[in-house]
C-alpha cells in the first residue's frame, strides 16, 4: 500500500501466489490486472478467494509453475513472498528469477527489491546449559556418559529459534546480498563467504546466527535499464566493509528478521558448536562459510562452516532438512 | 523410594531403560541386581552412566529386545515407563508384558501396577478461532475459501496439546483399564468401547480429549498369585460406571495425565471435530471409539470414532504417526 502508486495501473504477477492475499492487496492497490502464479493446489483455494472478493476480473490465477504457465503480456511488477528459513532453505527465488527473465519489461519493478542474509557469532548460555549441562547431574545421578550424544542431538542440525540482540557479540557479516534484478539461478547453487570478526566482548561463543532482511525499494532510476549498475548507491557500512544498496527515492520499506526485531515467521537459524569456545574481548574468529543445494535432495541445504579462534580451527558440517 | 521397601534386597527389570534413571533410583533403593534392558544403542550410554555411578556390581545393562536377551534368574520387580502418548502410541507395554511372562517370579511386583485411558467432551473455542475462524477475514479479505482446507489441516490428525479442566464437559469414560499383570498382547492390538455422555452444560463441543493415569500400587494380597481376580476391590466409579482397582495397602502413587492435573510430557492428546455441534445442557453425546494398530505401519495407531448428538451422526477416522 505504501507503494500503491507503483501498482495502480499496472500488470503484476505474484509469484508463488498461496492463498492469493498479495494479488488481492494489489487489486486493491489499483492493479490493472494481477497474475497469481502456484504450482500447488493451493492455487485451487486462491480461485475461490478471489472469486469471492469479487476480484476475479482483476486477478487471473494460474495453476502451475511459473516455467509452464503463459501470460501473454510483459508485466510492471512482480511480487512475491519467496523467502525460506535462513533466507535460502527452500526459497522459491528461482521462480521469482524465471518470471522476471519471461515477462518483466525494462525498468519493471520487483518487491521485494534486495535481500541480504548475515551471520553474527553468538553466545547463549542458557540454551547451551539446558540442552548439555542438564546431563552432569540428574537428580544427583552423574549422566555425563550422555554429554556427547545430548551434544549430537541438541547441535548436529541448524535449528530455527529466537533469539535476541543480547546474544549476539559482534556486528553481523554479509553472507550474500542479492539484487533481485541481476541475480541468476547459478550464482544461488553455492553460496560462500570468508569472514572475521572480533568479539565485543568476553563471552563463551556458541555458535553463529544467521538472519536477513529484505527492501521494498522503488524503481532505482525511473529511466533507466534495470541491469544497469549505476543504479547503485554505497550507503551501508557494515562489519567494517562497504556494500551497495539500491536508491530508494521514497522511505525504505524493510523486513527485517534480525535478533535485534521483532521476531517473524522466519526467527533465526542458529548453527551451534558442539563445545563453546571461551573468548576474550577483541578476541578474532575467522572462517569460511559454504552453503549448497544438497546432492542427497535439492529440498536440503547442506551448511559447510571452519572457523579459527585462539589458534585452534573447526569444522562443522551440518544439513537444514 | 516410596516404594523403598519392595525393592529393597530384591531382583529388579528395568524395561526400555533408556539412559538407565530408573535402574539407578531402584540400585539407590537398595536392589539386590537390576537388569536394564534396552533394544536401542542409548543401551551403551546406559552402561557408561552406570559405570561413572560405580554401579557396575547391581546394574547389568543388556542391549537387546526382552524377547532375545536373557536373565538366568526369576525377578521380583518389573519396572519401565513404557507410557506413550494417548497411553497406547508407541508404548513399550508389550515388551513389559514379555518381560513379566519370561522372568517375573508369582507375587512379583510390576510397576506402573495398572494404568486407565479415558476420554471426555471438549469445547475450545479460542482453539478452533484461531484455526478456523482466522480465515473468515484476513486483513479484511474474506478467506472463507479456506476453511475446508485450513478444517483439514487442523484437525485431520489427533493433536497432542495441553488443555485444562475447564475444556472438559463431562466426567470422563474409561476407554481402556489395563491390568498390568493380567493384559495381554492381542488384547491392546484393538481397544473399543461405547460411550455415552451428558453435557454438563451449554457449549460448543469440539471433540474429545483423551489421557490417562497409572498407578504404582503394592503386592495386592501378599500372599495371593498375581492373576488372582480376589486381589481387585471395586473402588472407582467413572461415569456412572463402577471398575474395578487393585487394593493398595500403602498411600496410592498415581501419575496422572489429566487436564485438571498440572502438565506432563504426555500432555493431552485431542481429536477435534470439523464443525463443532453446539450442546444444551444435558444433552447426551454417545457413540464407539476403537484404537487400533494400523496396518500401514505398525508405529501408528487408527483412531476410529463415531458419535450421534442431537439426532445427527457422524464419523471420524485419524491416524496418529
Amino acid at each position: 500500500m505504501q507503494h500503491q502508486s507503483f501498482i495502480a495501473g499496472k500488470v503484476v504477477v505474484d509469484v508463488g501466489c498461496g492463498t492469493g492475499i498479495l494479488a488481492i492487496f494489489c487489486a486493491q492497490a489499483g492493479a490493472k490486472r494481477v497474475y497469481a502464479v502456484d504450482a500447488s493446489d493451493i492455487a485451487l483455494q486462491a480461485n475461490e478467494v478471489v472469486k469471492a472478493n469479487n476480484l476475479s476480473d482483476v486477478i487471473v490465477v494460474l495453476h502451475g509453475r511459473v516455467e509452464d504457465v503463459e501470460i501473454d503480456e510483459e508485466v510492471d511488477v512482480i511480487i512475491s513472498e519467496w523467502m525460506g528459513y535462513m533466507l535460502l532453505y527452500e526459497s522459491m527465488l528461482g521462480s521469482v528469477i524465471t518470471a522476471r527473465d519471461r515477462w518483466l519489461k525494462p525498468g519493471g519493478l520487483i518487491l521485494p527489491s534486495n535481500a541480504t542474509l548475515y551471520m553474527a557469532p553468538v553466545t547463549h548460555s542458557d540454551r547451551y546449559s539446558e540442552s548439555v549441562d542438564f546431563w552432569r547431574n540428574v537428580y544427583g545421578i552423574d549422566m555425563s556418559a550422555m554429554l556427547s550424544l545430548a551434544k549430537q542431538c541438541a547441535f548436529e542440525e541448524p535449528s530455527v529459534e529466537t533469539i535476541t540482540g543480547e546474544n549476539i557479540l559482534t556486528w553481523p557479516h554479509v553472507v550474500k546480498y542479492i539484487d533481485c534484478y541481476s541475480v541468476t539461478i547459478p550464482e544461488l547453487e553455492t553460496v560462500t563467504t570468508g569472514f572475521k570478526f572480533n568479539s565485543m566482548m568476553r563471552a563463551p561463543l556458541h555458535g553463529f546466527a544467521f538472519w536477513f532482511d529484505v527492501e521494498f525499494n522503488g524503481p532505482a532510476i525511473p529511466t533507466s535499464d534495470y541491469h544497469s549498475s549505476t543504479s547503485f548507491t554505497e550507503n551501508h557500512l557494515v562489519n567494517g566493509s562497504q556494500r551497495k544498496k539500491r536508491t530508494n527515492p521514497s522511505e525504505a520499506l524493510v523486513l527485517s528478521t534480525a535478533p535485534e526485531d521483532p521476531p517473524t515467521h522466519w526467527q533465526q537459524t542458529l548453527i551451534y558448536f558442539y563445545d563453546p569456545i571461551e573468548l576474550e574481548q577483541d578476541q578474532a574468529i575467522e572462517g569460511l562459510v559454504t552453503l549448497t543445494q544438497s546432492k542427497e535432495n535439492a529440498r536440503f541445504m547442506n551448511i559447510h562452516l571452519e572457523y579459527t579462534s585462539g589458534g585452534r580451527s573447526h569444522v562443522k558440517e551440518s544439513v537444514m532438512r
